[in-house]
């Protein structure tokens, strides 16, 4: 089987107002959609990071992805993953935005299209091109967010507001019961590095109070110097809870590690993950050196793809690490090939993470509408490839909001300068 | 896809006098042929370790395979690989009787048998179920030993003697000759640990010199002291040539750790190599820790199988170490095992080992005989799964050679205390 075509469809999707310390998510979502093109009539999908650049990268690519075998296009790609370069560090940048792993991004999703084509054609789920699942049911986690009132989209797109304003503790503990209560969640990652740490460190204490036994993970993204993030887990050690951890509260390797050092010298084993200070292969070496980060959040969209998370579970359990899953607003496929990353990888040792009960369910681009989430679970099923196919109605609607979006790539500092503060600067550390 | 039958085949292969400081190899080599039966007439092959114990192994897993979709047998096994022990060192073990890798074997070869099926039942080669490969060449080394007269076999099994004895560096430099006339290699491993030092020191003087610009590895098997191992380091770095190295100069990681900081104290760079301070995941920890190994061997046979050896690649590239492939006495089967893994394996930064010219032709059990090695290379080609069947009378009579030979276990001691010295021992460190 050859690659006849490779289409790429920019496309934007509703996004409510989420904060987080990079700012403000803009009304729309940007993301793009791959379809690989096999000659017997099979297509391949992947979801990634939208916007021009990315969608310009796999046009440059094309000419090496067009006449291939799907099966070998993995191997046939690889310089774009095997140089590992120096400091990768995405600290300052939102996720799709990082140049360091511009190249990873585009095989990541070139991969899992592959992968997704193959199982088509072989009327096999993806998971068994990897070895076999580990695990048919994937955990996710409830992914509250400080919040501003809105559902996402703009003028007579906007769409209805599910969850409401959310920027005090009760209005976080409302939201999570309403994640729980229609998704079956049972962990917690919460995207702190927004308000006054004494308000987040108040909202974690009230989650902890509501949801007793149930892991709390905290992520405020860079926001903290190293004393604001040895004092916040100190305070928080208890409410976090077994399965619980801090993420990314500071900036930069050393920084981390000084945290980490700060806490165990307090007597405090709170976990430190990390999907900023340690974003690729290229930051494991000094990470370990230095215990800067104890769970490592890995992501199917710029890790390498699944095998890059399979590879980088073996890693992570050969060094003690423990490992996670970063999310990024997304619809269907990318939550597929997520669950399908997990199935397949023993040591995934946290339930993952996702932004998908924050898209409208309108907006979903596969077929049959939103990929079910039950007890917190997506299932893995015997359907072949990623196991949806394309709504190419909804596909072609989310095509046309991108071409009537001003937003040609992620950028929340300026929404925050446009809704919140007119000089608003993404200061690290806050506080 | 259904798995119908797991068939195992014990057979002995001669295998000639070869010396190392395990002692003196056996005429006969054992091996374990699998077969994995699919209902769809499609069999899948692989070759492992031989003896009582790992086919009394797999019958043991028997149950656990039968039935199973090949395609997810790696997936359902898995918890024979995922429990990272302690200390596996398996320094007094020859490959194959240590006791802390029994599960690792076992799972390798269902894993190698069941892609090889899966590829049968696919018409896709291994490489292109693992991404695809990244070489279609796979090149090997010149693997020349210290060896007594005999080529292998007894009475009247008795083989021809191709390379005649080799005790003197002249010996030597002329097996290495006639290896490279043969089969192309460019690079050289030499298993040493043998001889006074002084004399596999002059050996490698006079394979530097005979064959200019090629790498020489030197693998004493953990037969000195640290002294010695700084000692040699030193006076042959040049002889290893770029791209040589040292392997296993002593024993346990803390004592190749002070052999690496004693030689990088004298400005000697000589990387060095291990498959006997590490063996499994579980090894690298403390390996990385302590700057103990810098370059790997991997093993398809214990490591845990084609997938496990492209984990460790990522893994060795991510931490700055370099990779190589260990072998063992072994047929076809293991050859192309080998080469599929070295073909998806990006950061395989060294010629792969190979006994197979060891082996004597007439006991192949593939299908048309040895597979070729030209220019050092083993092909890969379309054919699909490992890209070679059994010859079934072949098979016979390998099976029968084991029946008749009174070998269950790989036991170099006793061949020594045999032939050699009836009380020796292997003691380490000997020098």
């Amino acid at each position: 089987m050859k690659i006849l075509d490779l289409r790429v469809h920019s496309i934007a999707i509703a996004d409510p107002p989420l904060r987080s310390s990079y700012g403000l998510h803009q009304p729309y979502a940007l993301r793009s959609i791959l379809e690989l093109v096999g000659e017997d009539g099979c297509v391949g999908l992947a979801e990634t990071h939208g916007g021009d650049a990315i969608a310009k990268g796999f046009d440059l690519l094309k000419p090496r992805v067009v006449g291939q075998d799907p099966f070998r296009l993995a191997g046939v790609l690889i310089d774009l993953v095997e140089d590992l370069r120096g400091d990768r560090s995405q600290t300052h940048r939102v996720p799709g935005e990082n140049p360091f792993d511009a190249n990873q991004r585009l095989y990541s999703a070139l991969e899992i299209a592959a992968l997704d084509l193959c199982g088509r054609a072989l009327k096999k789920p993806v998971c068994d091109l990897l070895g076999g699942p580990v695990r048919t049911k994937v955990p996710f986690s409830a992914y509250p967010f400080y919040k501003h009132k809105g559902g996402g989209g703009e003028g007579p797109d906007a769409r209805p507001d599910e969850y409401g304003e959310a920027l005090t503790p009760e209005a976080l503990v409302k939201q999570v019961r309403d994640l729980k209560a229609k998704y079956g969640f049972h962990d917690i990652k919460f995207k702190t590095g927004v308000l006054d740490p004494e308000i987040e460190v108040e909202t974690v204490r009230q989650l902890a109070r509501a949801f007793p036994g149930t892991p709390v993970r905290m992520d405020p993204n860079s926001a903290w110097t190293v004393e604001t993030s040895i004092r916040i887990g100190k305070t928080l050690a208890k409410d976090f809870g077994p399965g619980g951890y801090l993420e990314d509260p500071t900036a930069g390797m050393d920084n981390m590690a000084a945290v980490r050092k700060g806490l165990l010298a307090a007597g405090v084993d709170v976990p430190l993950g990390s999907n900023v200070a340690v974003t690729s292969f290229a930051d494991l070496k000094d990470c370990v050196a230095k215990d800067a980060v104890q769970v490592v959040l890995c992501d199917v969209h710029y890790w390498g793809g699944l095998r890059a998370v399979q590879q980088l579970g073996k890693l992570c359990k050969t060094f003690g690490l423990g490992m996670s899953m970063h999310s990024n607003s997304h619809l269907g496929i990318s939550l597929m090939a997520m669950a399908h990353a997990a199935a397949v990888t023993p040591h995934l040792t946290y339930a993952c993470d996702t932004h998908y009960p924050w898209s409208a369910t309108s907006d979903e681009v596969v077929e049959g509408g939103r990929v079910p989430i039950v007890g917190g679970n997506v299932a893995i099923t015997d359907r072949p490839g990623l196991g949806v196919t394309l709504d190419r109605d909804a596909l072609a609607r989310g095509e046309e909001r991108y071409k009537n979006c001003p937003y040609r790539k992620r950028d929340d500092e300026a929404e925050m300068r446009k809704h919140v503060d007119p000089n608003w600067k993404r200061t690290l550390p806050r506080w």
